[in-house]
């Protein structure tokens, strides 16, 4: 958070988007509502109004502040939640020094995950901020939005039909969506060693994949029409040259990058024109230890929908994950945005398919 | 169609209900379209026209009617539509007499499904017109909308973990969507042999099931909240006592009958209430041998996606069912609006999750 | 209503008109509600449910259907509607076989009043429902929308300065609206002798002034843009020809016809353009003795407000104007489907000012 | 805006509130487009783009940043925007030392009266701002939004018919839309010496004024009920007692007050509750002689026309009143958050019958 000037942490262009400032709130909060109210004795809230500030969504711990009024929150001001952060990571330490409850520390690494959680969202709504200023401001001059180059020469690699397990099975962390380890059966097919580059999303564009009907769902072609989709998230013309808006400023289109800012409609309709597919979640599993990932998130071709056997966490904590299983499609793999360390191959992030302010790309599968 | 009046065939009291005239001019459209103009020599359309306006929602047969404007469709008339399909019966009836190539046969096949799947739109539909009539107006005094009772008692069926085959594998016709049978791997469940009785719903209205949001998608509480919906569509307070709107009129709720008229998001609800399930597609494939089924539409906990190596058909009847596989849910079964032998236990049908005009209910799994 | 079919009776493809069988409906209900049900003793409704479907606004006799729902209403049929006519008629011609309170009378005057602008407006809607189809449908191919010439050059007439008194003043029926003559000081004035032509029109889209933000007002031009306005409602280019919609089908753009099927926005851009501007209902209504009019509604300058004086009268009577008395611009004269004595120099008519369904004018002032 | 945090400059909570930065820098830009730009030989614009960014409506001047997304504009920021500010009073000050061309003094006085409008405007909508911070935060705690009380007797003022002039007539300053003073008939009327008070207001809200359709337009009723509105802008309910947030915080309701934040919507309501009525603004400005006024904007029964003989300016400044001339209502007066001096018996305020975010009251005629 450090580039941003006070004003840069209140702005919310869009309901997607949080303002930074809430971001610091809501993390800050999580650590108070869930462990320091229940572990610490004798603990008091630093405002018991924050409460109804910063909860997202969690229904069962009370009224909340509509979220699309995030935007408008002048007070408290950036001033006073830094000073929340200050005095929860104070408690925090100082119940840390003394003997913990299971439970709490289960709650902590919960937080600490979720907060991670929030760093990504944080790079990723600032991205969308910025953009909407009308001149193109930087973030840092100095940001890569991809660390490796596309080959030109495509790969695949095969994987042999046969039933495999997927979910989390190890000791470390994971959230209550990955967990059920469990057999599935998987036929035989190819997966791309790499992500689709800018150079192919460039010849779907030449060939005119925005504008056939044939490649695209019904309410993907109704969404590209309506909205006038031409390109992907961020991508400007400046006179014959596409370029992009990217964390560091405007920039032309490298074609060996990896693609980003597109929707699932987009990555949909592109592999139809390719005549090949998306992956689907287990495909994209069970081949992972075979390639490199972590620069954009991956649209695969399923929706998120329960493991079986998950079941959700009793009360607010319940509420993490199951009650968003329905009309969103599986993400699979990291982003650019991702802290290190918090992603695995196991991990389930998820979205509407029209959304495209993630880094999200693509991955071909025959 | 013969219990309705010529103004009947006109109504369009929602976007995703078509008039009667409607269906009736665009399954006589798809034999002229698909067969007459390209395999009957000499063949002259009944009217160029007509294409524009009974063409559903295929891109690439040309222009269409905006779907939300059929219901102010009052030229060509009622009356000059049958003569449109007795123009169609006439040239059917006398192509037929001849030799047929092999792929016109299999447009016949489809065109005689599509028309099926028409008959059933067509009552679900009617139901809908006519519920929005102001007095309660009857189609057929003895219409029942279900045919059995399901008892108290419940049961289960028990299913072994393994691998199973999904999808048709038969000599007959099915849509390409049922198409590629294919190995998945099933662990053991069970699931009821019983629909979800109007009994077992007003249970969970009783218990606040509409009230408590830790039962509901974070989508479909805020659905409930939105249209503030307490009841099955079609249910209503008489006094002290439920009744439901049916082609046989206003009637009491009956205990014993299986509900009908759901969404997906109040079958999860429901079944989150009895902290239980919904089965998958898969699921209730490899059961269904086991149970009867035909009453209702029953809600799967699947989105509707591709089977392993689906591919549409080339050219407009490619359009059938491929594009919409996206932001659905499936249902299996059939409901008391199907044609007789138009269903099978591969069939898969798809609907938005909180449509409910349709004759939806539910099934359990543990 | 004689050319129509049974299914034209029904149709309401945009809110604000009304399908035929409603305007039938509601006009016997008139008659029904405020004389028969009070002045005739012994009298049976036809219906009891009738009142809630023919109600149009009037808030203090009851429920009523939901305007935008008018289109749905199937049953009762149209037959049945035209033997509530054939009972109304009867009951009514009854009750004027004896002596008549002095209320009732007025209330019949009002009735007949009543059914006259409802005569006007189903035509003006039905000509909306025909324009909708899609293939240029003809009501009556002898129908004439206009009934004389306007001359290529331009009269105006000169208006002295002074007080005058405006408002209705005759022994005659008239409307609540126009009473309260009163003295209002006019300024002077030249007002032309005819209203703006079709050649005038195409010389103002000529000369841009539908791309010319300059002429409009704010919320015109943001109207203008985002309903791609171009031309007056109902105009269509054939090839190089502009062609329009009428109720004797589509035909060419006649230059020396009146304008029709404007809005005031648009004929307040126009006036602008020509550097003049809409008279003043007090303007018009002085010098309308000098000029002829009733082929086209004349857009003025004045928003509809109450005359000095305007009560309402007491009941569901009282709801007939006042209640519309803002948002709205008052138009003056009548137009070509107006019943023949239905209007007068007083007359007040009043349309928000982006609607075009009428069949409205103007006439210039300097 | 001294008491003002930086994040309160960029909050945007409706569309018709600005955020104070933006008023900051419009202000600033109107002196240096309109002014330094034409007359001050060698200036160069602090910014080239800043045009883009504080252009309110001049469609003549340029693009301009959509009115709904002036809370997003973080950038420039706060202390960059009061940069433009001193550069360009500085670059004023300088042009003011020599001799001046008489178009520039009057575009400088435009441009203090504009800033003027602006400081009132900041305060309401500052006071919005503040309204939706959950907590009632407070501006100045001696600020007092009006500065006398209404007497419980009624007094009126009679005013005898005649022809009276209106419109300004001085030396002074005055806006284009008060210009061509003009004679017009007025009849004779009593108009009351003061403001309706909150103890009025009340009265109304318990004799079930909110809830009673007889008193509303048909468009304030719809308003009423899609709103949900049951009593003025900013009241709450605490307890039993009502109250209203100002820009002291929240306070309870002072019944001696004059009501504020109300809609023409609900100040025609409330006549007709009381069988009197708005006045129009003619009447409004023949009296105001003999009643004081300057706390509340006092919605009039006039809707906002041209006067006779209106034109607009050329180029730009034309824009600034006669575009808006259609849709609104007259407002006479001036408010508490009025600049002193800044107001007169001649101007014109309007806005849209739905608003009430500025002090807007009402004084009744009989």
């Amino acid at each position: 958070m450090e580039p941003l000037s006070t004003e840069d942490h209140l702005s919310q262009p869009i309901v997607d988007v949080s303002p930074p400032k809430w971001h610091l709130g809501h993390t800050t909060w999580f650590f108070e509502t869930f462990i320091l109210k229940n572990f610490k004795p004798g603990y008091r809230l630093f405002d018991e109004r924050f409460g109804f500030l910063f909860n997202s969504y969690y229904e069962s711990v009370g009224k909340r502040l509509l979220r699309d009024m995030r935007g408008t929150m002048t007070r408290p001001s950036l001033e006073e939640v830094w000073r929340y952060r200050q005095y929860v990571d104070e408690a925090m330490h100082e119940l840390l020094k003394g003997p913990i409850p299971e439970e709490a520390l289960e709650l902590l690494e919960l937080g600490l995950q979720h907060e991670q959680q929030h760093q990504e969202l944080f790079l990723t709504d600032f991205k969308y901020i910025l953009s909407v200023q009308p001149f193109h401001p930087v973030y840092k001059s100095d940001f890569k939005e991809s660390t490796g180059n596309i080959p030109q020469e495509e790969t695949y690699l095969e994987i042999p039909a046969g039933n495999y397990h997927i979910g989390y099975h190890g000791e470390g962390f994971c959230f209550d969506n990955e967990l059920g380890r469990h057999q599935v059966y998987v036929h035989e097919f190819e997966i791309s060693a790499n992500l689709v580059s800018n150079a192919q999303w460039l010849a779907f564009m030449d060939a005119g994949g925005y504008s056939d009907h044939t490649y695209w769902h019904s309410e993907g072609w109704a969404w590209v029409n309506e909205e006038s989709i031409k390109a992907p998230l961020y991508w400007e013309r400046v006179g014959d040259t596409w370029h992009r808006f990217s964390l560091a400023g405007l920039e032309k289109i490298k074609p060996e990058e990896p693609v980003a800012h597109i929707s699932y409609y987009e990555a949909y309709a592109f592999a139809e024109w390719r005549k090949q597919r998306l992956p689907t979640e287990a495909e994209w599993e069970v081949a992972s230890e075979r390639f490199d990932w972590g620069q954009r998130w991956e649209w695969t071709g399923s929706a998120y929908l329960p493991y079986p056997g998950f079941s959700k966490a009793a009360g607010a904590v319940g509420e993490y994950n199951g009650k968003f299983m329905v009309n969103q499609m599986v993400l699979r793999g990291a982003s650019i945005a991702t802290p290190e360390e918090h992603s695995r191959t196991t991990y389930r992030n998820f979205f509407h398919p029209h959304l495209r302010w993630q880094f999200t790309g693509l991955r071909l599968v025959k």
